[in-house]
């Protein structure tokens, strides 16, 4: 299983304003480069922040590059997954819709009826953990459904955590030329943050695309 | 008047840990920058916040560079100028040591007597606003006291009140290939944030500096 973590982030490391509000960050430049990341992957994921503030597709948008995945013997579509401990995601999200397979990542605390309602929207519903979703075991999961590289968008929250249970490979961030501050306002790496031991990074690649930098690393 | 804002971040956009602690983002070749910037500069500036949690000295190291600096007229080291709404900086702060002169910046709301107990330890005080600095006044009346050329050190919350103001020129970041994660952890540029309006920046310069990468950007 390889996961890569992918974001843009303001030269100040905020994924977007404190009210949530996403801005344009990067320009087209990086949307292809993130289309083509997505064309390359079995699953694109998020954490339920992010589709309740987005409400995002998480599809690959060229036809020329559906086409390929399907040439290839590829569902024309990433699955969609997402981190979702109680099953938040509402019923009318986009996620839900039957342009790709849809994958929920829940715990215990979601409750069967939630994982019933979830399943009839025709949602593969993976239950690991208590509280919250036990990400290692559910990440773990996946192949399972065919899924042995997984693209994740963000929140901050979701890349904290994967980070912390030691599941990303790679890295990659689009710095945009810009600063959005904010003490509240979400980063690439949220959640409770590391105090004493750090995840190192390998710096492999700084490539200069739209008017911003972007930076690869791997995970040390 | 030319204000440089230069800071150390991890891939995420940390400058420390939730806890306030220091911890080694960038390397030797990095702290030999800061040292050159430092002394091309008439002050170094930070917040009371930075004082409060790293007790920073703000001085060149370099006896070649502090010699270089007397040889051309200028004091052997830059000022220290912290902005302090309440003046908190303690009495046993290493900014208030004889090793370079001091500045802070004060509003009303510290009172006659902090002023007083400041000016006794030898310390040129600024006063500007009326609960906190007023930054684009105090900012402008140091060229009175020889100074043309500031160097912000941080912390997130004076560095996002000077982009606020529209004082900075410069923004130098040494991005280290760490990540520490934390949403209350903070950033290069915290306070409120920008909601609707963004700082502009152009990136002029990308360079591969010990693990990391260093971008500067002109305010644009």
């Amino acid at each position: 299983m390889q996961v890569i973590v992918n974001a843009a982030t303001s030269a100040d490391g905020k994924l977007s304003t404190r009210r949530r509000e996403q801005i344009a960050i990067s320009g087209a430049e990086d949307f292809d480069r993130v289309d083509a990341l997505r064309t390359d992957s079995d699953a694109v994921m998020v954490g339920v922040g992010t589709v309740l503030a987005d409400d995002p597709s998480l599809t690959v948008d060229d036809p020329d590059r559906i086409e390929a995945r399907t040439d290839r013997g590829d569902p024309p579509q990433p699955a969609r997954v997402v981190a979702d401990s109680r099953l938040r995601t509402p019923a009318d999200a986009t996620v839900y819709d039957d342009s790709a397979e849809t994958i929920l990542l829940t715990s215990e605390a979601a409750g069967d009826d939630a994982v019933a309602d979830a399943r009839a929207r025709d949602a593969t519903v993976i239950v690991a953990g208590d509280d919250r979703v036990d990400l290692p075991a559910a990440v773990g999961r996946l192949p399972d459904h065919g899924i042995e590289r997984v693209m994740v968008e963000g929140g901050g929250e979701l890349v904290f955590s994967l980070f912390e249970a030691g599941l990303v490979d790679e890295l990659s961030v689009f710095v945009g030329s810009l600063v959005i501050g904010g003490r509240d306002a979400p980063t690439l790496a949220d959640g409770d943050g590391f105090v004493e031991s750090f995840v190192d990074l390998r710096l492999d690649e700084i490539e200069r695309i739209d008017d911003g930098v972007l930076l690869q690393y791997a995970v040390s």
